[in-house]
């Protein structure tokens, strides 16, 4: 038995203000941070590293609410939590007081994923696994037990999720091998934050494009000019063959979507990402279906499956985004893969910032070896900041993620980091 | 000028849990807590007074979030920022770092509140009016200023808002004189708690409907055979006549909604409220379409305007229950008393708790004098708890809210309730 016996809750704080990486039209200065947490247990050997992801001012708000919920798995034994890994879930999202000040968004659901999956990153350690190897070494029965279908029923039940996930059984050992052959696709915004210039642009993309991706991301929104003037530079940099996807941040009501993205549509765009409020899928539906064949993409601030479901349910969105952090961990990550699969909408997870790459790169090949079995419309973000900070950063090779092999969830950060980055107030 | 120079922030909580007063199927034992913050200003006499209404835990974490966002507004004079309200709203929204732990939800929202409202409390302190009131004199002009309508511009623009304001300037003067003659409607929640034996429901409904209640809730969705023999000692208590409102506090999932409350359909409740999450406007649609004429009523958990657009556009909810701390102050209150008349919804306000009652009023007031002009299927919610805490205390007469004459926005709380339930961790 392995007691969760303490914790520790960290505020990690990263300058990239300063640089202008990562500024897009509603985030003009982030400062990539981690609410980070670290489950000491009854045993040396083994503890569990968990975070949320935030981008600055705010990042200690959800130290603190991780403190608050910590307090919950303290006593308890990662063997009994990871018995019935959904009662995990309800235990740390369902605390009858707690979940007043959500339920299942903001800050509350940040720090409860940054618990959950220092969880999962325990338990996987104790089997000596990554998180992704356990969870394709699972029967459908046991993925399933790991989901919480409270108010998906309308759409999903565990019987219709054990159907979908049975046919892929057989394959999953010839797909991890493929995995490990030649990787995930990934897709990367390196290139097109708005705070660069052209010439900056342009020299980063042929510098990706060299490197194997064929997927680039670009922010728009502040003025239609300029994007049109930086479209024009990426497709003519990238060439006709490459994807261009166009990132507005919200930035737009839905009217206002409309008509910018169909004066952008001549760069012939795969999807505008996060048109309007993250909230508003009516919005999105509306935008999906005036600008279509553009696809719609979001999911970095849809904060939970029940938002989700609709989503999918309505069309709203045709490229779906999740979040490792700002769902609520790894159970609720399962349960968009699920919902996702169902309604036969790709998953392309949002990363950047920090610690998101090394976590996206587990839910993508949990996605195609055990839920959707394609890569077919499917890439995972990538970015190529501060993966120095961890210490199992991911390994990228010709633009693909290469399977993690370390075990847990390749979120636990260095000592240097820690020492140089922990922010004081 | 009178510039904000400081704050306090108090976590008030008071042992309701101990009684089972609030008891539902959701929330078995809530301590009602108030995250009140108090701006001090240049001026010796005068204070802005504001709050979030949680239910025990994490009331820490929005004293700590009114902690984190009060910085942005000291320094600032009142005038400056009420000259331009919705400038206001987007100050203490709009953070770049901070909204990205929300946006506008959870944790983050509710401290916005706290602060939005205190600051509206401050100017109308200074105004010598009630918050009410300050807004009864705005011209149509000065309330749409008042008004963030970013993301609502699909269904609502402020030509439109304006339009529906209008034809009420005349008839102000007088639905208030009718206001303090005879007041405005309430409803009661206090006899149906689920934790109250068949006796207290039957003591209690008797003793309300001998002070003027003619409306009833009662709380439903733990046990269906106990709600079948609660819902009939109500009804017979409270007679044909008189409403009867149900209230599921989110316990099921669609399908079950519809099955339960139709078994409950018999007892002729006016309408079901939360049925299910709190996010699932699809869900919510789904179960008014299959239980009509039966009403469905949300929103004490919705977090923001553009979640309410939705619910209304969709016809997911026949009664809007907005709360004055889940939405951001009262910016976004007056934004959804606007859509509602857009979309000729009801607003029944969303109060019990501590505070909530206080803040109720003032909605529900502008609602009658500015916005709908109606009090046809309105009544706001009211319950008998804790307003001794508070030195303007609701004023009832025969179960209907008097209009507040003090001035500002009625949750100071007295020194007693700081001295007696300042919670210390």
């Amino acid at each position: 038995m392995t007691t969760i016996t303490g914790f520790e809750a960290i505020d990690l704080r990263f300058p990239t203000s300063q640089h202008l990486d990562g500024s897009d039209a509603m985030n003009p200065d982030p400062d990539y941070s981690a609410a980070y947490v670290i489950l000491r247990t009854s045993s040396a050997e083994h503890s569990g590293y968990g975070m949320t992801f935030t981008i600055g001012r705010g990042n200690e708000l959800c130290v603190a609410a991780i403190r608050s919920l910590a307090t919950l798995l303290v006593g308890q034994s990662v063997e009994s939590l990871m018995r019935e890994p959904v009662a995990l879930y309800r235990r740390l999202t369902g605390d009858s007081q707690l979940r007043w000040v959500g339920p299942e968004k903001g800050i509350i659901h940040l720090a409860g994923a940054a618990l959950i999956n220092a969880v999962w990153d325990l338990w996987a350690r104790i089997q000596q696994k990554p998180v992704w190897q356990l969870i394709c070494d699972m029967s459908p029965e046991q993925f399933v037990a790991s989901v919480d279908f409270r108010y998906l029923t309308d759409v999903l039940t565990p019987g219709q999720a054990l159907e979908l996930l049975q046919p892929h059984v057989g394959k999953r050992q010839q797909r991890i091998e493929e995995l490990r052959a030649s990787g995930y696709p990934s897709y990367t915004t390196s290139a097109g934050w708005l705070g660069y210039s052209d010439d900056a642009l342009r020299q980063k993309c042929a510098d990706l494009k060299a490197r194997g991706w064929k997927h680039f991301k670009i922010k728009v929104g502040r003025d239609l000019a300029d994007d049109l003037r930086r479209c024009s530079v990426l497709r003519r940099e990238m060439g006709d063959d490459a994807f261009m996807m166009i990132d507005a941040n919200q930035v737009w009501d839905v009217p206002q979507a409309i008509e910018w993205v169909r004066q952008l549509a001549p760069f012939r765009p795969w999807f505008v990402e996060e048109p309007t409020s993250p909230d508003d899928i009516l919005g999105h539906r509306a935008i999906a279906e005036a600008i279509a064949p553009i696809r719609v993409a979001t999911g970095e601030m849809c904060h939970n499956r029940i938002m989700f479901k609709q989503f999918m349910q309505s069309n709203a969105l045709q490229v779906c985004q999740l979040d490792c952090c700002r769902l609520g961990g790894v159970n609720e990550v399962l349960a968009v893969l699920l919902l996702a699969a169902r309604f036969r909408i790709p998953v392309c997870p949002h990363a950047g910032g920090v610690g998101l790459c090394e976590y996206v790169q587990h839910a993508s090949i949990i996605d195609y070896v055990c839920v959707s079995g394609t890569m077919e419309d499917r890439v995972a973000e990538y970015s190529d900041h501060l993966h120095e900070h961890v210490c199992d950063p991911v390994v990228m090779r010709h633009g693909r993620y290469m399977p993690p092999e370390a075990a847990g969830y390749s979120v636990k950060f260095t000592d240097a980091a820690l020492a140089g980055y922990t922010f004081r107030g």
